[in-house]
């Protein structure tokens, strides 16, 4: 996708914001991140065109998605995986895909903490996840930025989230190759998978399998292989696998980078890493479309105030969902004859 | 939910039509489902007046979903287990959803030949899948009819839709009930499990375990009862059983009644049936809500004229998807200025 002609042209100070990040400088990388977490009108119209801009010289980076229950290693595992891939030459962005950050706080400067060897690296950029909002704005920002460390010459992005819910499907869905990190259970008894992570799941890596955790990992990694077996594949071409790691003692990196690595190749070969980004670009222009639609619809003052009372009716069985649901579009679209 | 004030006043033509309805008419039920089915805006508004007006009165039929791949006799089951519920004095609708209806044809008319003996009774009331449309289309008006046939005094209402994507899950999300069939392979290789199935099934059952495939059934039996040991529930009281049946020879049918008894049974034992209701019209609502949005988006005259080149323009990597979708928007919601 390297174009030389580019059809966008950018004002003096977006421009030079766009050089800054192509020339791989990190401040101009910050502030162009900065730019598109910004949520104020005219700061998103500069950071579409910037976006857009900078979109040709993306798209060509190994994006990874690192997934797992809190706890389970991802940071430790990220740092190990980062500095290992800098000593093989290549520059790593390290991103993070957290909605609940707000909340549950302190995750941010905990991850900046716990990745202080890869912090101090030029080769390294860490950005840590975007101040919370809806799983909406935080996965465009995400995606945002990923474009922009590509732009500014980073070969692999590691994007970690929360193996929660939907901010893992989103991940899943911006990546290339999606890693679920799963812990060997100290018992015998094993439990139950969470619903869904083998469907979208490239690698399974058993992680902390180190110290007294060794032998369980082992039980564990048969009983997760057993499960794959038992499951059509995502990609026909690839089965899943299931390893062994250990961030914490740097065991396993280099099995699941060849495995990344295994999994692009074959991707190629089939044609089917261009059909990928094309469909991830799709998909997130009508992701878009529909965040940014209902964001709309819910900034509305009058549907805002109709909101709660409809829910109530709709809680109560005394209003049609779509009744309810037909009434508050007709608000909102200035629709006469309202009842 | 019973409840006699109804603050919802209607035209003489709809009062009459509900009222037919709330008798058990037949006539006056299918005219009231083909007006959910009409999509003119003014009947639209009538629709929703009768419904709302309805709704009160409905909610508390068994809702059963009988998904499966085509041909794994869903038809047949339907019609077994729709005689069998006949036989213990209980009145049932029978619905399907298949958006692709249109596109395969027939499948229609291969329905109502199939449940021959069942289109005969007069407890029975089978209406065939709505003509296609969008799947948030047929779904609501599924919805709709579901609601309708509970007004029209049905106990239970069972819905028929093929096991492919969306609209399984469409399914999934409007009963109480979700009942997956599965073939017996011939073969002692069973094939990978589809995604997601044991996700969404409250029951799964080994279907045809008649003649020949008794044995494969058994087999399968045992190793889809594996599958299932390996996940978490979908709800902590109940683990998803897995039976064989025969809908041909009207084996099975039994214990499928029992196991929605036994659910039902639970879930108001612990004080969540009146809580998926609850949630199954929020969720209604806000589909419902995305839904209308969505289609009024696409309808606007200047966004479906500049979609495609958007689309074109994003699957070459020209444009920023949040961009791109950032102009739509401006020009649906009339905004000044756009670039
Ligand atoms: N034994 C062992 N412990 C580990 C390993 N990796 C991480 N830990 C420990 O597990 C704890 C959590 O590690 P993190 O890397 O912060 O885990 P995380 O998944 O990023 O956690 P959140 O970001 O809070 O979701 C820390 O106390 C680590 O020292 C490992 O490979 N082996
Ligand atoms: N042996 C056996 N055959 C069955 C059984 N049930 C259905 N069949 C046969 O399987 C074929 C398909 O049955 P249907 O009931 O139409 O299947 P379906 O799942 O409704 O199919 P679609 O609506 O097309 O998706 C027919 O030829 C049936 O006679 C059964 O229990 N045992
Ligand atoms: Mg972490
Ligand atoms: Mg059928």
């Amino acid at each position: 996708m390297e174009q030389t002609a580019n059809p966008i042209s950018l004002d003096t100070a977006t421009q030079r914001l766009a050089e800054g990040v192509l020339a791989g400088r990190r401040r101009a990388l910050s502030k162009a991140i900065t730019l598109v977490e910004n949520t104020r009108e005219d700061r998103r119209r500069q950071a579409n065109q910037l976006v857009s801009y900078l979109l040709p010289r993306s798209g060509t980076a190994t994006r990874i998605g690192i997934s797992g229950t809190p706890g389970v290693g991802k940071s430790t595992f990220i740092e190990a995986f980062g500095l290992f891939l800098i000593e093989r030459g290549l520059r790593v962005a390290v991103l993070a895909v957290d909605p609940s950050s707000k909340i549950s706080g302190g995750s941010i400067l905990g991850d900046k903490v716990r990745m202080e060897q890869l912090a101090r690296r030029n080769e390294a950029f860490i950005r840590p996840s975007p101040s919370a909002g809806t799983l909406g704005g935080v996965t465009r920002r995400t995606r945002e930025t990923m474009m922009l460390c590509e732009a500014a010459g980073f070969d692999v992005i590691l994007i970690e989230t929360v193996g929660v819910g939907q901010s893992e499907t989103a991940v899943a869905d911006m990546v290339d190759f999606f890693t679920v990190l799963l812990l060997p259970n100290a018992g015998d008894e094993i439990q139950g998978i969470k619903k869904g992570i083998i469907e979208v799941a490239d690698l399974l890596v058993i992680n902390k399998a180190d110290g007294e955790f060794r032998d369980a990992a082992k039980r564990a990694r048969r009983h997760y292989a057993n499960a794959v077996n038992l499951f059509r594949p995502k990609n026909p071409h690839w089965k899943t696998p299931v390893v062994c790691a250990s961030g914490l003692g740097g065991e396993g990196i280099d099995t699941v980078w060849e495995s990344a690595g295994k999994h692009r190749a074959l991707l190629e070969e089939h044609g089917l890493f261009e059909k990928l980004r094309r469909q991830q670009r799709q998909r997130w222009f009508q992701q878009a479309l529909e965040d940014s639609l209902l964001e709309r619809f819910q900034a509305h003052p009058e549907v805002a105030r109709k909101l709660p009372e409809l829910r109530n009716a709709i809680g109560q069985g005394q209003m049609s969902p779509h009744h309810a649901a037909a009434n508050l579009i007709g608000l909102f679209m200035g629709d006469p004859q309202q009842n």
